[in-house]
């Protein structure tokens, strides 16, 4: 998705595209849907909506044009995030209380910026300033972001609602497709590269591009699947010290976790909440929604154990990146095949794939300047890396060098497990 | 409210013009505001106008019409508060988690219930059994309740939201009436007699009318103004530990209280948030939103006390019941007298009144049979009571022998002050 | 224990007298016994001995001997427990990490503290004024309830140590009596008087005398026993919402009480942890260590209720002062009658005996000036009045007006339960 | 520390005077100070005597000695600290409440399990299998650590106690050195090997030695001093967001640090407690008892930061092992250099060095097998590596590839902070 030298009715277009996307997302839900904020970790989709907004205005529009005038000044302190260094900002936790601004204006709030937006990139006509283009990026980049968490809110925010209701409906036309069996692909390894290099957009944090030994390794074909980490549930794994982290055990205990989230036993056997609903659960798609905990003691309990972000950048860089991603509307990881000429499938897609790596700087790396320096680096501490993108991820969102973080205990994201092992 | 022996019509439309206040209150929020519970002592508006649905449903249509269809059979879990006998219920601190039922299933939800009562009151005809008669009577009061938390939640969510929300605009008909100074009544004290006589609704809680030995004592001719309580601010009341109980100053210390809820120190002076949005305080306003160890303090400060209920009881009972109620549509305490035959003024409506008792049951007091026990004997710990309704209290729900309870340490709701000292 | 006009010796004889049973109830202890804080509401043993000698200090010895030289100038921050308007103090529940002064420090401080206190009488001969009596007095009073303190709290430290320590041996002497049946006593109302009058000495919460119209009632003749609780627990009464407050049945959940503190079910019955080990349940012994929700859901569900504290001072002022003290030795609540010549038996020692009252202030009281209001005043909000002295009180500490207080959900006190009724 | 091969006595003897160590730490304290664990992170230090105790009766005495009789069954439960495989044990925040075993029985015990270790290697005599010479040195390792454990937990509790009291003396003896300005030390990166090789003693986490490849940098030749540290506090450090990592920040916040754990700001200038007691604050020393967080924001602030560990590893891996150990008994971090020969002074004792490394397991690393596979893989989350040794470490404990490892938001520690910095 390289947009350097990109003719301004290219840029315009992208941004239109993507900024929109964000409202078809949340044209599914009613106004009272917008406004639930189910356990901290989770935003409103309201708040979703005005932050991606407030992002443009503020980094861009206040930052770059003099003459343009604010919303409203008040949203700087409601839809800031967590930039401590543009100023205060909103609680976290509380962002449930606000009813106002209604949805209504916040779509006049994004109708307001994005006139702004599309003002000034037509001012500059055929020269965009590189700063501007980068920003917008960024901008829509982070929009992405969003989007997907608007619907991983949404699913948690309906799933605690006993009346479970859909998003939308299930996409009937889905069709199951056959599916291989589980295999270790054997991988070379050796003083290799990763981290982003060449054109177009990057995170600050896939980048520099650096030399890694590794030992070679072998990673499997597929994500676990559900009928596997139901054995391991079958088994005992969850009343098993042994196979846990202590900080993963004492999580098991106090969550009282008997199996991945959205997961129910019923007489009728085991069923799981998706963005369709609740539905039977199917043995043969991607395992999601389980910590890193949970990966990393399946792992243990298999004998296996997590790639680390090295061995999974290096073994699925060059395979074609296509998947099941949000454009699919199936909002669910299925079951199926891609990359028909490798042997690594469904690589990119589904579910997030937990890795085995701590989120930490690259050698040599430089955060961005200013304010979007706390875009990325100030997390990097007690979390874990996943990689590869998820279902409800945008196609155009994702890259081999994409690292995404979340902490340790984290369930609510779609986000699976492949196993990986030593040669021996 | 004398409901007994009128005739069906009159029943028919006191239901109907109880209910419909309930919709023409929650008419000035938009849906987004029906969501918010921005703490666990409040509701969502929403959830107020579902549950109180929910009553009528559950212990009217569904114990005596056997042919009642019910709207939603989950709507018992969803919308049941805190009646532990007739089964389990949604948790009180998640109710803002409820996007669905939506507003417009709301509305529907109670067309379907008036519906079913008033079909079965037509049924009935000339005929209403007591029973029936009796449990309508106690729907309408509960929702005159719930009616009157609506709106103090209402206050205290706006009031969370920085925009600070305006939840309607102010009557500015409302002329400032003249007001005398405060003065001290002597009130005769020996064996007297509380509680409810008669005929007319009255909770159990208000029963048995029974004797009490009073001491002499003096009542405050008015609840205690805006000024008074600054001057306790001023003097240091909130600074100095010997004035408070011992749970008030841990109150004072864990919650950094400095003044009432709501109040707010400018440069420009005192501002209150209203429901008619933040404005200047009016010195000679009643002070309002205290907590009882507020009120316990600033007594103590000003070398009186609180009055007893009994001593209120005892001193007000024969005072005519008039005041600013919620038809006055102030939403909020004014300046102005009642009663001018009286020494004793707005003893009834702008804000209640904390008295020193703790709320207990009365000698030989019957609770209610059934699940309607558990309507107000249960809460019989650890609470104070307070006399004398607000001005977001409905008149017609209001009598001398009302008793309303709250933890000492709530603030949110419409609560006052007004002294009272022994005869020496 | 009147001390008014003693002769000095008569009152450093019995200040030396209760000095000297604090130090013969630690000799119990080993010194590491007497750090332990295994919860914020009990305090170790040795801040016991500490705390009661640091009040002869500072409010007799600091304040009325100008030459006094204090032992150790911290020990006015380590030592004050509550008394806010005389300075800061260490936080309550960290008091077990004061390892220094060591036990041998606070017997040095004992000592230096104790020869103050006799100097000082001895210096005024004859003439003691009558302000340095009363605060001696309180001061033993005081003592006498921190000696009650220390035994409840090395009952409750020792019950969190999987090895069960002992305090002290069984008094094997301890012969079981003959017990009657549990009658109902008729007691005549009417416009009565409770509170203390007289001369000796009194708290300030028991004072002054004064009305209290009572209706007839019914007081039981014995406390309730383990084997009538044990009726209430075997019939499902700790999973039955119905007898329960709403905040007893919060506790319930919380905190999963099945049974009183210190009970165990085991294959071969039921158990209780008593100062002398674990040992079978005696089922004629008072049941003990029910907090006073457990003593009102019992109440509910036997059809009675429990008393007033009005109620019970009227029924029980005039039964001789006889029962099972901390003299006996025994420390624990034992089979057997006293008071053979009334029909109300047991009414005092053993357990205490929760109320139905909220422990509130005596019209037209009036708390102790200065920091010695702190004393009673106080606490006057959100507890609950207990009466009649347990098995851990001295003899001569209580009183017929004796008014002790707790919050509702307190156990580790020696608490039982005596039911009323009305008259019908 | 290599054990392989020793004569029995030479085993014999080096488990004597490694156990007879925790003794003599300990009888400098009184036996109430054994009792305190001012925070859930510390442990009483009877209990580290006795638990150090139950790991050589555990894994050896109960598993070898078929004949050996326990000394009390109960502290299986008792003092088991982890070990979630051979069974429950008494909650770790909870060993405060253990006064019994008093002291005097924990020197038995001590004595008990000593006598059965010596006896069990008298009875091999000449052929003491491998298997017990392995955990015999694990079980001395393993005291050490508790050994160092207990100083830090000491010094935590008795600053917690506001007389402030000494372990012991300070050494006098100690002679100030004189000390060079800090400079950066060009290292030669590349693909170099880091892990443990080679014949004695190692814990499994160091383990295997694995190729890592490093860019060039540069490290400090000396750790932060007090005066540097005190630059970034009075620039206002504590204030500005924009150095700090976001939990981090979270963590300033919450805790309201503006110092090193230890430090006062008095009127007379900084002073800090140490085991000798509270003192002046030397500039030239180490800074000692910040978290990861300020060692972090601290390194950002300065404009370089943390090496990794194998940036660490390394470059100090050839230097001498010499510095400021236990032996010295400073128990504080002191002036003067180490390893003459050496640009890198004073790399090991003094203080732990905070690393920017994730704990994690080195590749192909293998855990040990059964319950003390517990010992380190478990923790391998959520923790950072530190690198050294401190003041309170024994010299014949640490090794160049010792990975230490905490929370990030851990101070009490004896942690300082070592900069390095890319090659430009």
């Amino acid at each position: 998705m390289a947009i350097e030298h990109v003719a301004v009715e290219r840029l315009s277009e992208q941004f239109i595209k993507i900024r929109s996307l964000s409202e078809k997302l949340a044209s599914k839900l009613q106004n009272e849907d917008t406004m639930i904020q189910a356990m901290p970790d989770v935003s409103p989709p309201k708040w979703h909506l005005a932050h991606t907004t407030w992002f443009f205005e503020r980094f861009i529009l206040k930052e770059k044009n003099p003459s343009y005038v604010p919303f409203n000044p008040k949203f700087d302190y409601l839809f800031n995030s967590y930039y401590e260094t543009i100023g205060s900002y909103h609680p976290r936790h509380s962002r449930g209380v606000l009813s106002r601004p209604s949805m209504n204006e916040v779509y006049a709030y994004r109708a307001h910026v994005n006139e702004g937006i599309l003002s000034l990139l037509k001012e500059y006509g055929e020269h965009v300033p590189q700063e501007i283009e980068d920003l917008i990026e960024i901008g829509l980049q982070h929009e992405q972001q969003h989007q997907e968490l608007l619907l991983t809110d949404v699913k948690y925010n309906f799933s605690c609602n006993p009346l479970l209701p859909q998003y939308t409906e299930m996409v009937s036309a889905h069709q199951q497709e056959s599916q291989s069996q589980t295999s270790y692909v054997n991988i070379e390894g050796g003083l290799v590269e990763i981290g982003f290099t060449g054109t177009g957009f990057s995170f600050d944090n896939e980048r520099p591009r650096h030399k890694v030994w590794l030992n070679a390794y072998q990673l499997a074909s597929h994500p676990v699947r559900n009928g596997e980490y139901l054995s391991f549930i079958e088994a005992g794994g969850y009343d098993q010290p042994e196979h846990w982290l202590s900080d993963g055990w004492a999580a098991v205990k106090k969550e009282k976790w008997k199996h991945p989230l959205y997961w129910r036993k019923t007489e009728d056997g085991w069923y799981t909440f998706t963005l369709t609903g609740e539905k039977k659960l199917n043995l043969d798609e991607p395992v999601c929604h389980v910590s890193f905990y949970e990966a990393d003691a399946f792992a243990r309990w298999s004998g296996k154990r997590l790639p680390t972000e090295a061995e999974w950048e290096h073994a699925i860089g060059s395979i074609p990146l296509e998947g099941n991603f949000v454009e699919s509307e199936t909002y669910h990881p299925v079951v199926g095949e891609t990359h028909s000429k490798s042997p690594i499938k469904k690589a990119y897609g589904d579910v997030w794939e937990w890795t085995s790596s701590p989120y930490t700087s690259y050698p040599q790396s430089k955060p961005l300047e200013g304010a979007l320096g706390e875009y990325n680096a100030k997390f990097m501490c007690n979390q874990m890396v996943l990689r590869g993108g998820s279902c409800v991820t945008s196609r155009s969102h994702i890259r081999p060098t994409y690292r995404n973080f979340f902490q340790a205990d984290k369930r609510w994201q779609f986000s699976g497990i492949r196993l990986a092992e030593d040669q021996s």
